[in-house]
């Protein structure tokens, strides 16, 4: 399984950081669906560094190369592979870091798993640079759901301990796309502003910060998911996960749940033009991991970026002997802000898996 | 998929609560494996309610029979299938329930799905009974696991506001092994009976509440895990939202490292005996979705349960309009405590399922 | 993965021959769908032994007990699961096969895997009398196919060398229904009667025979099935070989093909009241693994039953030396025609798995 | 699943024929396997068409471009993607065809899947190309078996009505590597004449033949396979019928047991040097599902290639009329001796998989 996920849609990502390309295979695409390359594109640039001081500047131009799966811009029912072939890549940066793993970064269970065979250079196949591929597929699939009424947004809710505004019981996909243009993915500017003086504070001090996702995801139909382990809220964290980073998802009132009462918590029922609504959504649009038609709601935990420039404990593999590190590489003093338009396009597939 | 998972180890669960029997198949259990089966027992009793006032007031005796894939006491290689006949049942307390779904169950869900026709008596597949089943499976991986020397052992650390003391950075199987035999699973008893006072005050108020379980899992060899969408973090997410009411997980320091600056929130490395070890544990014991060789350590959310005796808003599927619901079925007025073997057991099954 | 199979319909099998029970998991059944339980015992009668001189003495009345996924007589979308309690077992004929293997029996190969701890009285797992669970699942299947207008029709075309008359390039369910009524399930009786005299004399001779079954689904709607690895040969292949005694399998023209030029083995087109229709079925109503929408046709090459009375050369494991085994057990000098509603029943369970 | 396949090493084909590239995601390769180039291009050599008279005349180079999983010439346990450029691509011969469906190829039936959306130039994701990227990643499997003392040899059974000599119950790997530096995969290269002079003069007559492909692998250990859906007939058979034109699989003696007795077709066991061995492998290396030790033995029936030159009954989509084709693109008049490299490609595959 490990590179793959989905299960009548299936995604498949390939490649090194510092290999020749990366890229993914997308199976079980419907069929007759167009592309909107533009849009495509946008939807990449989001991810991409390079462009700014609180992400990394390694700059990669990101635009990706169709082998298949396409005719006349529409999805022609075949596998979809579509790549990215690495340009601004510097391995001689990453010399040191092959002998010193960077703490809580995967290149010691790396180095244990694959006995230093895997190719690790700029982090190999756990790099961020892994989720371009991710963001193509799941940015074509955020295009489907968009025709079929479902929209997907997402926008940074915290880093370190300044928070944004958060999204309400439901939201208009005008939100979404207002956020997307932004230069920084939150609802309230102001916070953002905020947010960002941490960041770079973190990396004056040649440190990094952590934050939180959340993701909403409107116009789901009732009735997706089935019981047990194939539910609404199994798929999706198991495949969330995926995204480098990533500790923790809650969907709805989640962690807070724990901490109230059933009569707060439950989401009371009424009847309005002849249909039966809920009043709230402490459920996160899940209940038996079926959803309930109001949105599906979740939050993911972002560690901060393992990668610092500060002197840090580790080891030396060769000598067997403790060392010192001071990771010089181009790192994001925070990845959160560019992991939100992954959570949208990871948690988009997911949904288009479970409806077709 | 549905009400199955795992990769190589394979558990199926089936039945309804109020159906004949509940039981469960699993595919792919080593060979050779002695079961005890009084460990085995007491281990299904500490999930089973009707014996406090803080849990239901149905009693089950939850005596498993084996149907197959057992000799001689011993796993023989073959599919086990194991059933719990339903004693206990009384259906007619869930007439009105039938027309009036439940608020945050998933009465709602399942008749949108299945038009009516699934058997939702008791709650259906979906009622934490059929988690015994899933401990008939996890109380056996756990077994097989401690015969290689590794230890699950899980507590509640939190119900309403009141914590227990959280896990040290490893602990001895001793103390888990402490823990399952208590009749409230914490570490510090006073705090355990301040939890209890909480889900009796609930109670009483016709309420119920939630609460945090913690989970650890101790000698799990460093290298286990695939990357991306197959590590560790992936698979026992995957399976862990099967139980009911989990509404988060987190791994390590979690959505606290959201608030956590990277060289806080880093595990620094060091050589000791010839061995690289890890001082601290926040990754909670996975990088990269691979075991570092530290425990492996998450928590889960559990929400208050939703059947509540207090008057709530609800509508009558049947009339198509605003109705009032109180709840008369015998029900826990928290499922966190029963929940934390069933953590147990499912996170066994996961890291059996990905040694083997 | 082992004694389970299905994507969307999963189909799950438990038991050893000489065990409590045998049964069956079926996950993803249409919910809302009729069992009729007398034609469905009818059909596991038609697999049933112990009736006639030419298949094995043992008598088991097969009547399944269901233990969950039912309500009201209608499939209610949960996990179904079905038992047999085995009665007639007499474990005592076995006790010298435990250490001589059964020449081109499972169990040599049982005993290498399994070190000896496989339960291999009366074949085990490994048992025909496992497929009794499989024409349970295969027989409900059946049932909701017929309502959708789809017929799954098979007889014995071959004992030996006597030949039954083959399927035409299409035939009606009444054809089918004829064969299903008959006590030795063939088109031509004269056939049928050398067929039985065949595997009397076999019999009489301590010997077996072996068969070819030809099965036919009707209605099958064209576009079923998916390009290269998933398409309609490959999962109606994959599941068949789950059948004990099956060595080979063939789709339309299959092994004469390769003596054919393609003009006479491609099946021409032509138009017929607005629609295209096709002339021959050479293909077996599958191309690029695709549906046709004409029947589709396959035949099952069944060994003779590995066990016959007549002394061979076996092995004693404990002993590590040359042996004779004369097996004692109830066996039938000849499988196949029982196999022929368990081909029905598997085939049944594939297409209705790649129909929803 | 589609144009996936594999268990722990998993396959994912892509591409159209008339494509930019068609190419090959292999996940769950072992890590430090060394690579030889050469040895890969000399199999991709055998596969390739544009050579002879007896095969297409479209030629491609079909050297691969390794984009990921490879470091120092080895495997990284990373997916490995390897693509090959289409480059002698004729889309022009293909438009007739895009409204006359080719009588017995896939053309009709993807029509209908994709309301003619699919990208079926020159037969799209349904042609013979597609097997080159299988090969490529069987290549690399076959010589990570090589290693394990696994050999995987095939060669032409059969053409038309001209046999080769068959392989004997076991054979050494010379055999193997002297068929495959043939021209033409035989044994008795007289036979091969004969089967040369078939195929030419089918081509004369505007049409083609059909053929069996023999396939053995030798040095695999007992015990691999797992009991009834997954065993070794069953997950070679699956994936084997992905590959163009095979209509029929048999293990062992096949469809000929079925005419054999049981005394004929068991398999005697005996004890040489303190170890069991089996005289003859009319079971074709497999029992129950699981390897006797044996080689393992399964033959293909490959159909006559259905594109021909001579004249054909087809249809006309647009108009809905009856109407005649004359197929003029380059085809192989016999794929079967191009065939016999990507069986033993696909097998190498599925043993690895199994093995690992």
């Amino acid at each position: 399984m490990s590179s793959e996920f989905g299960n009548k849609l299936r995604v498949s990502v390939f490649g090194q950081s510092h290999g020749d390309a990366i890229g993914v295979v997308i199976n079980g695409l419907p069929h007759g669906e167009e592309i909107d390359f533009d849009e495509l594109q946008d939807f990449l640039e989001r991810r991409r560094g390079g462009k700014n001081p609180y992400s990394t500047k390694r700059s990669e131009k990101d635009v990706p190369k169709f082998l298949s799966g396409i005719q006349d811009n529409k999805t022609c029912g075949m596998p979809l592979c579509a790549i990215i072939e690495n340009e601004d890549k510097r391995s001689v940066d990453y010399s040191e870091i092959l002998d010193k793993p960077r703490p809580s970064h995967a290149d010691l269970t790396a180095h244990i798993k694959w006995q230093g065979m895997a190719d690790m250079r700029g982090g190999g196949h756990f790099s961020g640079r892994l989720t371009a591929p991710l963001c193509i597929a799941g940015g074509i699939a955020k295009q489907i759901l968009k025709r079929r009424g479902i929209h997907v947004g997402a926008h940074l809710l915290c880093v370190e301990n300044v928070y944004d505004k958060a999204f309400g019981i439901t939201e208009d996909s005008s939100l979404f796309e207002e956020i997307a243009k932004k230069d920084f993915p939150v609802i309230d500017n102001l916070s953002g502003e905020k947010m960002k003086e941490r960041i770079i504070s973190a990396s004056k001090d040649l440190d990094s910060v952590g934050g939180i996702i959340e993701c909403m995801i409107t116009g789901v139909p009732a009735g997706i998911g089935e019981p047990m382990f194939d539910g609404v809220e199994n798929r999706l964290a198991a495949s969330l996960f995926g995204i480098p980073a990533i500790k923790g998802i809650e969907f709805g009132t989640g962690f807070e749940a724990s901490h109230m009462r059933g009569s707060e918590n439950n989401d009371p029922y009424y009847v309005e033009n002849g249909e039966i609504k809920i009043k709230t959504n402490n459920a996160g649009g899940i209940l038996g991991g079926i959803t309930t038609g109001m949105p599906v709601v979740f939050r993911l935990a972002v560690k901060p970026t393992p990668s610092i420039a500060k002197e840090q404990d580790t080891v030396s593999i060769s000598k067997m002997e403790n060392a010192k590190l001071s990771i010089k590489g181009r790192h994001d003093p925070c990845i959160a802000q560019r992991a939100v338009p992954v959570a949208e396009a990871v948690a988009s597939l997911v949904i288009l898996d479970m409806l077709i």
